[in-house]
């Protein structure tokens, strides 16, 4: 099986933007403990700000991967592009946050992501993607 | 680790209600599905279509159990007293929801529950509780 | 044909309460007119103040009757579990209310029933029961 | 007793025009069926896709008629002119509706009629006109 | 002179749930105090989480107390029901919250109960209680 | 000087509709009176319940006069139509209104008339045409 | 018959500001004009930037006139208070403005003043004050 | 191939209403072109101020015509009638405007016609219906 | 312990002004009745219709007094300043107003007050000063 | 004569994505198509999921081609970028959709391309692109 | 070059008022400052809490200054009056805040100065004044 | 001091898009002025028409640079990601706009980036960046 987590703008500082919301831990040592954890599952990682980036590697995933693990972070709220993509394509796409969106600002309230998304997991930190994993694995 | 899933109105009716939203499986075929696979954990099942049961329940649970699964169904979106109970206690709550409810009538677009959640799992249909329960155990 | 009515909050006050807009016969009294109107129907009654007792009783009804004729009264406004309960059964609801509530305060001019009724009859006061009977037998 | 059952825009087609909402019977041959079955009431019928001459009848059947049954189609709508043509005159007027009205668009959940009608009849199909009638006649 | 306090839901936690908001001292402390401070007035205690139950008690109040003081709590901003029952009946209601509802969330702005109380006292802690009596006896 | 009234739906049933609103005196006897009253001036008079009517009048004396007095009354609030009639045509447009439309229903206070008018005179009863002529001459 | 004209904030600068809105005449000037053609009435004027001030003049001239002909200029949409004082004295208040606010800023289409005046005219230049003293006089 | 143009209120001004919006050619002189222009195209013409007579025509066009095209002006933002009509019949209904209504007052924005329309052309002055020519034929 | 009474806009009127809402006590009479029975308290008095007025008199009130009780009138629902003024002194302040301003107009049900008050008393008549001085001196 | 079409995200993906909206034809088969019809017209074609790579390009464009067909895709309904960049340039735009946007979500029923557009061409499917060329050549 | 601040409401507790909002420092003791550090300029000061009397200050300034510097507070919000007296007069206001008044309540986002402004300077607490200063000289 | 400028969407067109609004100097030439005015500053640039560029040079930003000053043009009312960045750095942001953003439409009225800056230039043409040098430098 085959998996790609896609994650969008200001993730890539993921350990050191705003801790106290989003941990201390960087994506990539994050990426690591998951591909040991599931090492039966074959997980791929991009990273991109381009909203534009993130619909082409969208696009892409359908070709090449099982299924689709998406945090569009900010676009989640305000990309009719990224939701438009996911409608596009067949592979589906779980949508997970690392905070918890609900206890934030109001424009963080809505997404154009979760309509198409064949799950959404909010607020667990990090153990977010690794419960997208479960949900693709069945275990 | 002592974990309970509290059930709101109407899903006493899961197997027979609207199988193409819900599927077809009673609650009770899957609680037990959940007990088999999960022997580690002490699981416990509560139902009522009654609010104010809802709110004596999450408060009883505060006192019996570590941790909780709450899929509060229509009162999620209307119930200002079951957000009320779950900040006023200890005990993390996890909200889960079977359908996705961002794909469906703009007044599930809202919850109560959410803001005061540990996290959030919704539209992966029964699996969602299973998600819940891996998010508490976090393997 | 079994019908059933199912009458919502405050409604066990009809006949005292707010008379110039509920008229001052108890809805008892009223049931025993139908009941001798209708004599080839056999007519049942229910009351509660509880939400979810009336979500009990809607889900208990499609068992047991060919028809319900529901007056939620001040939950048609409010409860999304009622609408959901209409939605989960098969026997045909029938929407009553006693009183116009479009001529009334802008909270009552939105109904979570309505959308899962059979039919809506509103502003006849106790004789909207009347002709809700009438909608099933069809004369 | 003088009844005039006033039919607003599009009404005329009935019977050929979406069919599925509207069902396949032509109001004319609908109507001659109410007149067999209400012998005892003298029944007139109105259409017109002007709003104007709507409230012209409205005004006219003011003097001549016992009861209105109106069923203002697009203009319950949007029609402040019909809204006061009612409070203007002192005849009832039952408002009915062929579709429920509230499982539709959000526009069709406004009326101006209904604050200033007699009582309210909604998605009965035809039956809705029967139940006016029988709303009048009080059997 | 006979007073019943009616309190809402969670009120039950008085003294554990978050206390910098709601302080404290448990309920029954504080009704014990005001028992012995306001020895000429006969004073009842009811507390409920289930909505239905409240306006069972409202309904009941009518015919047995002079005075009402109601926290309706959570149900204050969202129970249609609850506004009814105080209009329906004649016994006067006192609203009283303990915290200030309008320096929190915007949905505690708004009550269903305020417009059909006779008065409203806000924020003033327990406090509230002893004013909301101090307005039934005048000194 | 040339002047014409034009008055919408239901003014023709002035001085017997909602008399408490509108005063008790038909439009044709205040008429006569205004001519009497204003000898200089060649006055003329139509009403109509058809939108589509007032929009043909407005343009037709954009030709024939030198000032048009419009009550639209219901179409005032709704009739976009009437509003881009005023706007094609040179002859100016007073606005006037019999009753107080702001101490009315809310749909009331928006108007598609005013912007485009020479000026808006409401709320003085028949008194308000009136007005109307004094402002085009100017005494 | 003594009538007394109340000007706003900011109607000083007539005659110096905006001209293409307001005219280049001074108040003081058309105040003149206005003695001279309505002999007849015992006219007084006042005018002040200060809300509170426009206020207690209302209050006076209660005691004082016959009729109020306020223009209450940029408070007439933001001021509760001075709605409150015409709603709390009896002397008749006509609402006049000189420019046609309904085709400015949305901002000034609402009027606190409206709802209790006798009655409202817009748009007609210095001359709305005339009219408004023919209103009072009958002429 | 037969095709009927309808035009809505205040068009037939055109030439002479707001030449700087709507150019200044009549539509009678602007119709004998496009006669000439698409000759192989039985083309009619029809105008109406009365937005029930419009539907009137939709219904009629019905029978008549391999394809409409619907410039309903002011009643597009207001008619839920000739949104209905549109969608009751089968011959295909191509929306125009002259003018750029999106750069326009903000009531333009919206259209009752353009959800049930074939399509919808905006903002090319008369070559608004010559384009609409071209979608029916296809060249 | 020092208290003041500040009164906004109109309550100058107190007893003149509407009646059937406000009682027909004059203030200054209620104020010596207040005195009397509160004789261990040192009472001021002071009234302006004028918004900056009061916010003057609450940052003096900050020096002199121990409690300030406003009734802000019609500034409650407006003004920003003096919301901000009670924010900025540190004598507390606690809100009161005659009438049930719940059951008013909706401009009425909003405070710029209420956040920053140390509490709120709503609709007791003049017997909301009364408790507001209990409130401080906690009897 | 020298036209761009310039195409906005997802929209390299037609012919694959939701034949049942966008058709089964890949863009670049339906441009050679055009480019074969319209051999007079010098047509170019660039496609981007990229928002800040569709500005570059309207810039550009503005330089080298006399016409510009803009289809936003999910950017029209959020980029102020867009609208600016169109605005900012000389070369005239005309907007195409291929769907009826007017039919779908209501977050498609606002444009920030409309407005600064030369024309708009909704809902014709492909045919929208062979519109707008017609709408530049003038035949 | 003379130039003037004006500050609004509350603006007078300078140094006392929510130091962690609006610094320690009194105005005056800031003005000082400002006046050594830009000796080549004529500054003046005013305050005052009363809206008039700002909007009387704006417009002798508009006779005596070639600039004004406004911090209307409070009054920035809620005051047509001010926004008008802007407009009204010739000399360039530039509006400053002290705090970033777009990270607090939300009724602080809207500002009745601003689109009259010459210049807005937000939020770089007393140092805007400095900046406004510099506006005006141009280095 | 290093101080970099980063300019968001069309601001490359400066000088030849509207220059009514913008004025006809290109940045480059303005910047070229502000590093002669401000030699002591070590000041930098960057422009890009793409969202997400511009988020990579906040990012990288923060590493290099004392002060950041960012007009992000269009995105300031679109974009979260935006808002997001700069929350996530350290180096402090001030926004800047040349014109007034107030005077302009409504949806140019909100900006994610204000909540999340030092501070808000904005209305002074290419002054506004010379003045938020300004605040960086204190002088």
């Amino acid at each position: 099986m085959k998996i790609i987590i896609i994650n969008g703008p200001n993730l890539n500082l993921l350990g050191t933007r705003e801790p106290e919301t989003y941990g201390n831990k960087s994506f990539e040592d994050y990426f690591a403990d998951l591909q040991f954890k599931f090492r039966e599952v074959e997980l791929s990682y991009f990273q991109s700000n381009i909203e534009g980036e993130l619909i082409d590697q969208l696009q892409q995933a359908n070709k090449d991967f099982d299924g689709i693990i998406l945090n569009a972070a900010a676009y989640t709220h305000t990309s009719v592009g990224i939701g438009d993509a996911i409608k596009a394509i067949e592979t589906p796409v779980v949508e997970v946050h690392i905070s918890n969106t609900f206890s934030r600002e109001s424009f963080r309230h809505t997404s154009y992501v979760s309509p198409n998304a064949k799950g959404v997991i909010i607020g667990f930190g990090l153990q977010s993607y690794d419960l997208a994993i479960h949900s693709f694995i069945g275990e």
